[in-house]
């Protein structure tokens, strides 16, 4: 990563002007193999950790599939996502750091809504800025945040330059996660004791979220199978990076050969589409430079109801994985991804929020291709959340008004 | 009970006109101690099942209290509540016995949609009459209903005689729990191969729930404790007997005190104000009577947030035990339930369902108490539910629009 000003590399001191500490050298740590979750961190994951493997035996049963399909159910978790396993070690390596006030962007709020409880959790104040369609299309999502002691405000926003800025230029732009992280970053900076979270793209999240491959790799080893597909939906990365990375290492260690497919909507392309370059995290240019595919830092997605989806650019580790050919990528339009989300509720009686219903449109794609070539593959997909805050989302497929592109 | 015509003492075999076979013979068993969950049961309850008991220990502290809190977490279920726990087997037993069709009523419409996914995984049609304030209310429920695969007409409705008596009598009436099942039951009594199903207040609906009060029984026992007292909501009595009956049991046969507290809303007292008598389980009069404490089955409850608690009556056996003094009651106002609902939220990071915010409030209340008398008891109440679908319900306790008695 480049400072944004020098365009020298950045070191864990300059990362931590924003981040906590710990976060700031977990982000560049390249040397530790592992590194411990504290033990404050795996009391609070004991709270709804470890998370079920599922076998989808209905979902395989609709399909006449001869594949195995296993999910990785992160949607029992208290805030109903994946988000929280990185909300609860990033507020807490605040906390610990004196830290009194963390502030951070959030799209469909389900970030947002896992930070707001974390720093509960930890004593802490927490700001959240979500994006303006989002905390409009989403009102309950706002109100799980306020619930938790959070304050919300729709970004773009008139309380920040950045905001300001974007609405000068823009007076109706609907926000983007690129606009609401300028925000809380100038927050942070800008603001006595405060730092930043994120809860996608960087390296630190991705690690955070090893957690959910490393129970699955365990979970398998009970079931007595290994997967030959891995797949999750991807925005920044961290549920794909998090399910996938433990598997992985055993195809970089040993060769086991595993398909990694990330799941990506059609409308926000940037790992089937998009460029591989150096580019900002945040629509105005104040994180760090940061090698990824992207669509260009200023790209402003349509706005479909996978709200946790729509950002310009993938984090750095999975970009050079697909650069090197290790992970693939799909796209799914809107109207596959819910056409398959609703199938997996009615079979397996979990509604599955609008990000996860991509991994499960990929999941049932590669299942038919088994069914075609009579093959008896293993697939594992996350679950990353549930989609029960979304229904209006699924009102909107149900009464034939959703299209592929956005609303 | 007894028939409605001829007041006399109904049968399983007059039953099963409405209900299931096998239902109907559990709802007047009097002779086996036990009885057994049936294979094809117990293999969808292991979706989620066992959920987990939790030891509330960030409410615990909150309070500074002695007490030692426990919850049973029936929101993990795929529907969120634990009214799947009665779900399953009667959609199951339908099916079992050749019925192609199943209906029921609904008020906040987790009963609804836990019949809905039931229904689909047994390859039954689900028609659903939904009180209208709900229907109206909480479309997200209706949308969950329907996303299952289920018909949802919100009641009283005019595709019935009974709903087109209701609202020829009172052409703006909003709906009740009443008028819903007088609608359901007039459905399934004049459709071919249409059965009847009810998510309260019958005997064999609570037998269902014994699995919670049975799971946490062992669950107390790995954690060394034994409840001083166990809280529930109080609807029907679904959830409360489910959770009750297991450990009074004991009380019964060796004489263990322990206390055993519904938890009702003050705008529909059926147990703390109410009569025992018997009544009609229906607005219409088409129920068997019953031997209930009763607001009257004409009673228009208030339009509080906690629609599974706007029932006028209370199952026969719960009625039995309240008055032999077995257990007690107490009456929780709105306001209260939300504050302890926002609490236990904020502490426990599950955001509880209006309903559940009852039985909280209570075991609060007792909590509150240890804390004065610097008693240490063992509380464990059941969350039968999450509230992630009643946000607007907390929006307006948040924005201080909210009172006791109704909107």
């Amino acid at each position: 990563m480049l400072d944004p000003k020098t365009r020298r590399p950045i070191s864990a001191e300059d990362l931590s002007r924003l981040f906590s500490q710990a976060c700031s050298e977990q982000e560049l740590n390249t040397v530790d193999r592992w590194i411990d979750i504290p033990e404050p961190v795996r009391e609070k994951y004991s709270y709804w950790r470890c998370t079920p493997l599922v076998r989808a035996y209905g979902l395989e049963e609709a399909l006449s599939t001869p594949a195995h399909i296993y999910f990785k159910n992160e949607s029992v978790s208290p805030i109903g996502s994946h988000k929280l396993n990185s909300a609860i070690p990033q507020a807490y390596y605040c906390s610990r750091e004196g830290v009194t006030n963390i502030t951070t962007e959030t799209g469909a709020g389900q970030w947002g809504a896992a930070l707001s409880y974390a720093a509960g959790v930890f004593g802490l104040e927490c700001a959240v800025y979500q994006v303006k369609i989002s905390y409009e299309q989403k009102p309950y999502r706002r109100s799980i945040m306020q619930v938790f002691g959070a304050q919300v405000t729709p970004s773009p926003s008139m309380s920040t330059r950045a905001g300001k800025d974007i609405i000068t230029a823009c007076p109706n732009h609907q926000g983007s996660l690129g606009t609401a992280i300028s925000e809380a970053v100038e927050l942070a900076t800008t603001t006595p004791n405060c730092k930043y979270t994120l809860g996608s793209v960087m390296n630190h999240v991705a690690l955070h979220q090893t957690v959910i491959g490393l129970e699955a790799e365990k979970q398998m080893a009970l079931a007595g199978e290994y997967p030959d597909i891995v797949i999750a939906c991807f925005g920044g990365g961290s549920n794909f990076g998090g399910i996938v990375f433990p598997f992985l290492r055993h195809t970089l260690a040993d060769g086991v050969r595993t398909r990694y497919i990330a799941a990506e909507p059609a409308s926000c392309p940037k790992l089937t589409r998009g460029e591989f370059r150096y580019d900002y995290g945040d629509a105005s240019g104040y994180t760090p430079l940061i090698p990824m595919y992207t669509l260009g830092h200023d790209f402003q997605p349509a706005n479909i109801h996978a709200g946790g989806l729509r950002y310009h650019g993938a984090g750095s580790i999975v970009s050079e994985l697909l650069k090197q050919e290790l992970i693939e990528a799909v796209d799914i339009r809107q109207l596959d991804s819910f056409r398959a989300g609703c199938l997996f509720a009615k079979t397996e009686g979990i509604i599955p929020a609008p990000e996860s219903c991509h991994a499960i449109a990929a999941a049932v794609d590669e299942a038919l291709k088994c069914r075609e070539n009579h093959e008896k593959k293993v697939i594992l997909f996350n679950l990353s959340g549930h989609g029960l805050v979304d229904m209006s989302a699924y009102d909107q497929y149900i009464s034939g008004s959703m299209n592929n592109t956005g609303e």
